[in-house]
């Protein structure tokens, strides 16, 4: 038996007192020249030197907030555009994490039918049966993102693998960006807006993943820029812990995020990409740090944005016992 | 101006005279053992092995349906689950499938924000930017799949690449899975059903992507297993092709179809792939063929299918004028 994701999710929390997360969403027009030249010299074709300096990049990236953050979040849309060398470099960054001691979280809204969500799950969380029977990890990450449109018998296969691997999985549920209310927001007959149908299916498959914390290794995907559906989403699922995007980049601020905790103080982990990526580039951070040092600017955007939520989480009472 | 996705569409299946697809889903423990045998030996690791077998399994089957099917859809999943050795695989079918003039039709259930949407839109159906700043193609499928559970900012990326490349994608809306209900049937007040509300999103993003045929580049998911949605959603996306996949092995049958088309016969790619991939193993193939045959039995497998849909249209009044 596996120890419970959530529960490992939670100490990490606590270690680093710290509920964010920083995604690795590399875009090969933002990573500096010197790491992008030297990429090249080493590539033997254009999409090889994509890889390294995806590589090279992130590995700098997490070196540097490897102390201050408990989980990561890379992006697969951003490796898998460059086919399998980018997908080689997704897998690559994943297992650097790890060494690292962090928790990494695949962001890969993954979905699909019965039989085919089983793929999905052994290729991310789980063994995959190899030409002689016997079965290995591939990405082996500890959680990814998963959409559930297609319902129940799409999620079981990865509430399985959870279970047998101590993993676990955000669904989609109020999403961050501006168009999410066209279906996420509509009212269904007798039952509220779909995305409260939704946290009540969450609450369901989540059930049976409770650890010893009261958290489930089935967590949610609720939007910063939506605190009013945030408030009222932590009521319906008190045991799911909410992936949190859109704080920084995407408009939502640190009070927003506030809604997504219990008054335990767990419950959140809220993410930034773009504002700790390539800090670097942004102010106030670009007066200080050049591209050469990209990676401490953004360790410099990872504590602000730690002191920035835990401000917040005072402010609003909720910061857990003995932090 | 690239040339109508949804027009070449038309074109592959008049010329096939079939409105039908062989879904690729490869599974390491049904692929003949003389084939993977021969993976083990030139692979340097068990991966490898898989990607191998994989390749050469679909080699064979893609160059023994060819000229009877119109299409291809590999399923991401089976392959993505091996990592990049099988992202690898996929890309190396795509390519095969492309070079035998089949239209390839990437079952990769995509979906995210705006932003990273743009990523999975270049990535699989245009171009994507490099460490030196030109653009390349990477998977360069023809049309994908796509999840609209975030709503029109997570599709329009797609939308615009299509226009740009000439691609097209297909919207999940009544899938074919028993829980597909769950959510895609709930009532929305004033709005019909789930995947009614779907229906009106998926005909609005269509409408700029239509053909010179009437049919749009912008097509809809809607199961075989589900006739009596089918008829209805029918009637509210006239110009959407249906990618019906849960003939054959999920209960669909070929009379179970006919709702998909409109009374020209077109409007409907029926997809099967359990049933044809691995006929060899299947009553009444079996009988007549062995591992080594798989590819003859997969062959006969596709004619039959292509028989009994253009029985069931013939029977429902709906084959194309001119066949």
């Amino acid at each position: 038996m596996k120890r419970n994701l959530a529960d490992r999710l939670l100490g990490a929390i606590d270690e680093k007192k710290n509920p964010s997360v920083v995604g690795l969403d590399p875009r090969i027009g933002m990573i500096p020249e010197h790491i992008k030249e030297d990429a090249v010299e080493r590539a033997e074709d254009p999409f090889e030197a994509v890889r390294y300096s995806f590589v090279d990049f992130n590995k700098a990236l997490i070196d540097s907030i490897e102390d201050i953050v408990p989980a990561v979040k890379p992006q697969m849309a951003f490796y898998e555009q460059y086919g399998h060398h980018g997908v080689r470099a997704y897998h690559e960054i994943v297992d650097h994490a790890k060494k690292r001691g962090l928790i990494v979280i695949g962001d890969v809204k993954r979905n699909d039918i019965g039989s085919t969500a089983e793929a999905y799950a052994a290729g991310h969380l789980g063994k995959v049966e190899l030409a002689d029977g016997h079965h290995e990890p591939a990405f082996d990450t500890d959680m990814i993102t998963v959409n559930a449109y297609l319902g129940t018998d799409g999620i079981e296969p990865f509430l399985k693998t959870c279970k047998d691997h101590g993993k676990g999985i955000f669904i989609l549920d109020k999403t961050s960006n501006p168009s999410s209310g066209e279906l996420q927001d509509r009212t269904i007959e007798g039952d509220g807006r779909v995305y409260e149908l939704m946290a009540e299916l969450i609450d369901g498959w989540g059930r049976e993943l409770t650890g010893e914390r009261g958290y489930s290794s089935v967590g949610a995907v609720v939007g910063a820029t939506y605190p009013e559906e945030a408030r009222k989403l932590r009521n319906m699922m008190k045991k799911a812990v909410f992936l949190t995007p859109g704080y920084g980049a995407q408009g939502g601020t640190a009070d927003d995020i506030i809604p997504c905790f219990n008054r335990d103080g767990y419950g959140g982990i809220v993410n930034s990409s773009r504002g700790i990526n390539f800090a670097y580039m942004r102010e106030p951070y670009s007066e200080d740090y050049g591209p050469e040092e990209f990676a401490e600017a953004s360790r410099r955007a990872a504590k602000d944005m730690k002191d920035d939520i835990l401000s917040s989480l005072e402010k609003g009472g909720k910061i857990p016992e003995g932090w």
